[in-house]
């Protein structure tokens, strides 16, 4: 019988070639996405195209309104996401896009999830290299994410192991694109830009970490933006 | 400034004595509630009553819809509550109502609502005794949880200590619900039954739980019945 493992699909790049790295590990892929109120919901539509590219057994779109709690640009529109940042500035500070313990939360309904398929891993496309400096991406969180899951359930606890993959954590964003590129991941069809709009915006801290990493990558993202920063080069 | 907590509230008897003891500790109270999918939605009710009785600050019934994992008698109506058990055999083997990762879940919301009011604990009524055996009610699984919480959020990372509070952890139900005697908590007002009809069943692992408690305490349970155990005595 196949391994199972359960896919946190945002999305974005991250978690599209992190579900086609679990792909390529040969797990039968159950991917979990999360309408968690944010405003670009688009990205949704993105975890459906990937979702269904991938073959999955398959996609659940959890629904888990965060606006209930709040505290975040990317999920309270009084907020204002952060535009026109400076790339070097990323990482110093965590953004007002930083969602209140959001990793914890996928996480831990990923993992009842995987407990009910009997699954053998949970990935999440989690990377602590040009990323935006949120404290749920590092691997000391997902150490202690792994420490908890070993004794939270009834399967863990009878000795099942339910492995969090995190297998871009050390990447940096132009290898993950090559990795990508690698495995024939469909980048065209993610979405990473927080304002939601028709086309990319180009300036907000996601799209920037994007747009540098093919950039660096010496590669031409394949998604539209209504503006590129003048560093870019198509 | 007075101290805050959210207090994960279910509206059973062992969140109420907790969010009562969170009250004597000085703490603001923010209530947590979870319409999770349950069938016992009655225990809903409760909860409101018990935030009203305790002035808090804030109560949020938050809507997260387990249903959409499924894998437990509690939220899947096709999987059966287990009745008529015999007290001797509860905590022998983790039972159907179970819910897969429920506390990590419930915990992990809290924490991204602690973050948001810079609150300084979350209370959480598990205990260790006289319970289910539920993985996630063990004194370990609290300290995993608390480790996590440490390195999980912008503000912990910041040096903010967010504790989670577990009081009833190693009490016995005859003490808790002497406990909530102390403390003058309206066990009138909770609601423990898994069957969420308009009397308890006194049939349920819950509503033998509860029972005995109350005999070992030498008290009365002021809640209605539609069957007692022959070894309770009014």
């Amino acid at each position: 019988m196949s391994k199972k493992a359960v896919c946190l699909l945002s999305g974005g790049i991250d978690s599209c070639v992190t579900a086609f790295i679990a792909k390529k590990q040969g797990y039968e892929i159950f991917v979990l996405s999360f309408k968690y109120g944010q405003q670009h919901q688009k990205e949704i539509e993105s975890a459906k195209k990937i979702a269904k590219l991938l073959d999955v057994k398959n996609h659940i779109i959890f629904d888990l309104n965060l606006k209930q709690v709040g505290g975040s640009s990317l999920v309270d529109s009084e907020i204002e996401i952060p535009k026109n940042h400076d790339l070097k500035d990323i990482g110093a500070k965590i953004p007002s896009t930083y969602v209140p313990a959001r990793n914890t939360i996928f996480l831990s309904v990923a993992l009842a999830h995987a407990e009910v398929l009997n699954a053998d891993a949970i990935f999440i496309g989690a990377t602590a290299q040009d990323y935006s400096g949120y404290p749920d991406c590092r691997p000391e969180y997902i150490e202690a994410f792994q420490k908890l899951a070993d004794i939270a359930t009834k399967k863990t606890v009878e000795g099942k192991k339910i492995k969090i993959m995190a297998p871009l954590l050390f990447l940096k964003k132009f290898e993950i694109i090559n990795k990508g590129f690698e495995l024939g991941a469909c980048l065209e069809k993610t979405w990473s830009c927080y304002s939601g709009k028709e086309l990319a915006c180009g300036r907000c801290e996601s799209c920037l970490l994007r747009l540098k990493g093919f950039k660096d990558a010496g590669k031409k993202d394949p998604v539209k933006y209504s503006f590129y920063p003048n560093w870019y080069k198509l």
